[in-house]
């Protein structure tokens, strides 16, 4: 079976085929379109022995790209399938699928309706998202699609936990509530952990920490998300590349003043040019920053504090949430190749159980390892995290279900 | 020695006046204007032995309330002291002292400067502080005056906690960091609660809950705040009666694009709509709010399950801050009288070793005591807060170093 994931962004397609052969999945195919209805677009393609291929060419819009895509994709000098009609299903990633969607669903007319009202809880996202299940629909209109939402993983919370304390109104007119989001790759790191450690899901207290250019915590008790750090949009929770993270709103309010600015360059301040980067104006990368932090430069060594700091607070905070901790996860860019970063937050949480093996620690980068001390009460893994695998068997599955009925 | 304490509001003036005798303090009297400036202005006047008056009057602005409150403090038939001779000193709460205040001091031309310079910082509670400073001067002008500020006891906050993740030229050009509040009520009750426990301040990792109309936690080592949940306002953190606390930037623009309103506006929302009041739409006052959970009210119920579940998450967040926690410490008009909501905080925590006696806790108001199990790991402690009594004592104690130099 072969299924063709995608991921539309504003300006950006990208796109992994999977084969699933007897149970074993592999990918026949990646990359992606950049700069879609801007000058000087392009598309990057893999094959499966590892070779690129970068092919320019003007592309305006997401249904071009896609066209191009599949013509890569089938074509004889980079292609890896023969026809168009070897792609049995597409699986789409969203990115918010509000309080209507708690997991993935096959795609139909009902469902791209509902879609599009979720459109204002995420208006430069999911917009681009229909747009590449629309390019699907006109160019393989008999191929099944199916949506895997970002936020579908963590519709379990709890109330208590969604809730924001402002007025109730604002939560029935808008929908403002805690979302979260990353659903995909907590899902997915979770539950492999469960698998490595040979325990059972239901049983266990996981705090997943996806720690990339965006960054967000989960707190997944049996299974299921129960908090999580981003809210109603990706802004709120951990320190991040370009974000934020926590603010006081007097914070925010006070600077729009002083700045005499409005929500919008707000919403740009506080989402591109803060975080990391804004901490000690020197970069977004965590590779960059550690660099500095070895030429002695003092801001990156303070952010780098805030960062591992507030992480390890949120630690605390989930792990309070549900009585304790099992497993602590780290995922995304720094959390499966910062080992330092791992290192700093842990340290300090020996109270509840946390205890970090430096010897399994160190230069261990992208792969799947507990990295605790033998014996330690709580497993501290690395789960590099693959979320494009997680919507390719969700696409399949639902897929399946349907053909049985 | 008598001393002054003062507490000047944008429009109230509180004020009790201490008399220290053989290291005996005890309260001669105290009140507080209403209304200043406002129609309908008013004194209420507490005698020593209990005994309550209401003087009504028109008290256009804090020079006149201060004259009123030291003629009805020397008046024959209300008063307490002969003569305005007998006051020794006066102590002024005063609610920003940004960075330049990391103690109480005593009240000189260039202090008065440095005061002004934070008014910046707190523009709608640092003018009427300094009114009341100046209406001293010129109704008691030999006595000395002392300012203790909100802030001070957290200015020992290492720069990771303090630092946000924006701009640093912000905090450059603004200030913007986290300050906290309630600096005088967590320093009184951690230092009482070592006293109590006969314990070493410098040993103890302590998390005090003060938890009133306006909450804050903070995380206390070694008899220094090393983090506090309000920041650069008092906005931020904790749900409390009218305040959001803790909300998602993302959220805030958002909610001022879709309702339209500026920055004044969203202020005033979150700061005075929003918390209990706003999630339940009943009240700010937590004892309402139990009535009407006992009535069998649904927001009622989620609005106390956020309340609780926030200070939980927040006591976990410190406790890794910490490496641990050794007092946990409730204060405040909810900490000190709310059983049902200490118990619910407190819910959950064993695994951190809080383990909170029922039978000690049940109907524990206003009321020193420790109200963990006998051989908890963490000693949990209800300890009523006395900020006017900390403003008394600094007051004299920078006083008398005064006089001794």
């Amino acid at each position: 079976m072969k299924i063709l994931v995608m991921n539309c962004g504003s300006s950006s397609i990208k796109y992994q085929l999977f084969n699933m052969d007897s149970n074993n999945w592999s990918v026949m195919a990646k990359g992606g379109v950049e700069k879609v209805g801007l000058k000087g677009s392009f598309l990057k393609h893999e094959k499966e022995n590892g070779e690129k291929v970068l092919l320019e060419g003007e592309i305006m819009d997401h249904a071009t790209g896609i066209d191009y895509i599949l013509g890569v994709m089938t074509s004889e000098r980079h292609g890896c399938i023969k026809s168009l009609e070897e792609i049995d299903a597409v699986g789409h990633r969203v990115v918010h699928g509000g309080e209507t969607f708690n997991s993935s669903v096959f795609i139909t007319d009902e469902v791209i309706t509902k879609m599009k009202d979720c459109i204002e809880l995420a208006p430069l996202h999911n917009p681009p998202n229909l747009k590449g299940i629309f390019a699907i629909s006109s160019l393989l209109p008999h191929v099944p699609q199916v949506g895997v939402f970002d936020t579908a993983f963590h519709q379990t919370m709890p109330k208590h936990a969604y809730m924001y304390a402002i007025p109730n109104s604002l939560y029935k007119k808008y929908g403002v509530r805690r979302y979260g989001f990353h659903g995909t790759s907590h899902r997915y790191v979770s539950k492999r952990a469960a698998e490595i450690l040979n325990e059972d899901y239901a049983n266990l207290r996981i705090i997943s920490c996806h720690l990339g250019n965006g960054a967000s915590i989960a707190a997944i008790m049996g299974g299921k998300s129960i908090d999580t750090s981003m809210g109603f949009t990706p802004l709120e929770g951990l320190m991040m590349g370009t974000r934020s993270g926590d603010l006081d709103v007097g914070a925010v309010t006070y600077i729009m003043e002083k700045e005499m600015i409005g929500t919008k360059s707000a919403s740009v301040l506080f989402n591109k040019h803060s975080g990391m980067l804004g901490v000690t104006g020197i970069s977004s990368d965590m590779r960059e920053i550690e660099s500095a932090i070895e030429k002695g430069d003092e801001l990156a060594k303070i952010g780098m504090e805030m960062y591992t700091y507030r992480v390890k607070k949120y630690i605390g905070s989930y792990a309070a949430a549900m009585g304790g901790v099992d497993v602590v996860i780290f995922t995304g860019g720094v959390g499966e190749n910062g080992d330092d970063t791992r290192a700093s937050i842990c340290q300090g949480l020996e109270f509840i159980g946390v205890e970090v093996d430096p010897a399994k620690n160190k230069k261990l980068r992208s792969k799947e390892a507990v990295i605790s001390k033998d014996g330690a009460k709580v497993k501290v893994m690395v789960v590099p995290t693959n979320e494009e695998l997680v919507i390719a068997q969700d696409t399949m599955q639902i897929v399946e279900e349907l053909v049985r009925k």
